[in-house]
């Protein structure tokens, strides 16, 4: 039998072909290319011995049915990407659980429940302001209300599901019972640089981060840079730098935080005027909510110290919060356990991206398995997991699905 | 007699009038709008008994011819505006030294030295890449490369002055002899607030202050801001914050130094993306050439420093640089005392801006007379200086040309 690990990597460059035209990879949920890929996973997923169907979410699910009365553990990801992405995000987690299945499959075995795999349409929300609607709608906890959203051309998302031949008005009646589901793992790329620095293929998460993201708008007074006087100003940019400096010292020093002032817009942004306002965000991430909310409520405090210190107006929103989602204990020593029955270390980790396993969690257990992917990159042309780091891969959700 | 600050508020409303359309006065050179204004500056010119002519750099000059033999004392400013502009910055500057001169025409007052009022065409620099053509041409200065520069609509600014009616290839010949040339004196609004805090109409500038300028690229690396760790980040934005607050700690602790940064542009400016680059400015003014050149020394080594601390690739460019023109003692003196001479203190502050004044100083001694604007607001619609203020403006210039 060919080498498994070279198998995924030769699937994934077929699917990394349905793209639209441009640089890596552009597949958006409910386009032509959407339907292309779903056409290949169910020639894999029938090869794999399952029985495949499209719910109404435009989630694709290859079936392998256990003893009657078995519950059903859930494995998958997502088949879209961003724009000129790569060809592992998402999709490589729909194929190395396929390539397990069928390696179960021709190996004979028959695992005491039933198995299915999950390709989720949308998860990076592109083309439309939403995403995760097929992880949400197995939950029971997708917003009908998200329907009329537009994409750029005008489309709606119900109209787009539509034109795919869905129903998606029937979007709630694929709610699952949590009684029926034993659990769900998402395999995924870590997207981050901590498995290559650790010199380790795989990586068992612990958590999967909660986020918040503040909006920060300060305003003071433009003026002429040679004409008014160091002292009269009321330079937003200089508050801003302030709360800059800030946020990064409290990544740095806080464990298990990530901080970060991603975007800073300057007005009027000229060489020789004084900045008159300064619209910033900063987002906090960790595996630990109450560290996540204290740095929230520093940043606060922070940036209402340094608005009164230089004059400055301030506004400051919670644009996003999002709790964290903990790791089933369980599951997790399970997969770890796997990991190292290949020769891993069953290194631990927490997730800094939100994922479609967020959204199972109001259903079930969650695990997930990280892929090492080179300089930790992803979202661009570039991003790359190797052949054996997917055949290690493999061979873990195999033995995971057989220690069950 | 009418109340000659009433007059000046009059004729400048009138003259702002002369504009593109939209908020405020858009005034640009060899525009239809310049000629409509040159036409109205010409009438109150030969009311105040001056003869009339326009050289080939596009300059109105309004001339009292005094003694054979005797120097000719050049007064003016700029008849342009920056878009969407004010109703006094430049064109006043005009408008004043014409009522001045009325005024000691009505008296009967004839000088032992000829007089020209100047309206140079263009100090702002906003329809050409180039500023101070007029001044610059009398100064012996101006660079005939400009004349290939092009506006926003293609079209060069030898064709524009042709279109005007001027022969832009005898610019050279316009440059003046400095022996028979006494002095300029440029009537200015402040654009800045010191006249105001001190609660005085005028003040006599000590110089006009140099300015450098500098470009700064920070390139660091960019990642997922979840997933990238703290302790691998090349953030550019968190080295740019640093030189912002240095660069402002400079200005407010040097005596007679401004320092801004006032453009900053962050790369890929998202909220959930480390900064990978960031460009900014930094600009410097002092009336001390030193204490500018320190600052930008200053500057540098700090950048490299902050650079080599955050592991980031730093270009910097000293992008634009002008020394300082200081103003001469002995009209300074005059102008002082015929301040007092009206009831003011005389008081003496640097000029931030730049002057039509500055390129003159390449031909012969200069002095600036700064009246007070509300609020130190310039280059907007809502620029204003009071009647009255104008008024005792006239009255320090007609008698500071009495006293030479």
């Amino acid at each position: 039998m060919t080498d498994q690990g070279a198998r995924a990597a030769a699937i994934l460059a077929e699917i990394s072909e349905i793209s639209e035209p441009g640089p890596g990879v552009t597949r958006l949920p409910f386009t032509p290319e959407h339907r292309a890929a779903l056409d290949l996973l169910t020639r894999h997923m029938e090869t794999a011995g399952l029985t495949v169907t499209l719910d109404n979410a435009g989630t694709l699910i290859g079936r392998k049915e256990g003893p009657p009365g078995s519950g059903t553990f859930l494995i998958g990801s997502h088949q879209d990407s961003v724009r000129e992405g790569g060809a592992y995000d998402g999709i490589m987690g729909i194929v190395l659980p396929i390539l397990a299945m069928e390696k179960l499959h021709s190996d004979g075995i028959d695992l005491p429940f039933s198995v299915e795999v999950l390709a989720f349409a949308d998860e990076e929300g592109v083309r439309f302001p939403t995403a995760l609607i097929g992880s949400r709608a197995l939950a029971g906890t997708f917003d009908p209300a998200v329907l009329s959203m537009q994409d750029a051309q005008g489309t709606t998302l119900r109209g787009a599901m539509a034109s795919f031949g869905l129903v998606p008005d029937r979007l709630s009646a694929l709610a699952r019972d949590p009684k029926g589901v034993l659990g769900f793992l998402e395999t995924h790329i870590e997207q981050g640089p901590v498995l290559q620095t650790e010199d380790e293929a795989l990586g068992v998460v612990t958590a999967i981060c909660g986020i918040e993201r503040h909006l920060i708008t300060l305003t003071g007074e433009t003026g002429h840079a040679g004409t008014l006087p160091m002292e009269n100003r009321r330079d937003a940019l200089v508050g801003a730098a302030a709360i800059v400096t800030e946020v990064n010292r409290l990544g740095q020093e806080t464990p298990g935080l990530r901080a970060t002032v991603g975007a800073l817009t300057v007005e009027p942004n000229v060489v020789n005027a004084v900045p008159r306002s300064v619209r910033m965000t900063a987002e906090f991430r960790s595996p630990d909510d109450d560290t996540r909310r204290d740095a929230g409520d520093t940043l606060h405090r922070f940036s209402q110290a340094i608005a009164a210190q230089h004059n400055l107006k301030i506004e400051a929103e919670l644009t996003y919060s999002q709790v964290a989602q903990p790791c089933d204990e369980t599951l997790s020593a399970r997969l770890s356990t796997a990991a190292r029955a290949v020769g891993l270390r069953g290194l631990a980790l927490p997730s800094g991206a939100t994922h479609d396993a967020s959204a199972l969690a109001d259903l079930c257990p969650i695990a997930m398995l990280f892929v090492r992917c080179r300089d930790g990159i992803s979202h661009t042309p570039e991003e790359f997991a190797s052949a054996n780091d997917m055949r290690l891969a493999i061979s873990v959700l195999s033995e995971f699905l057989r220690s069950l």
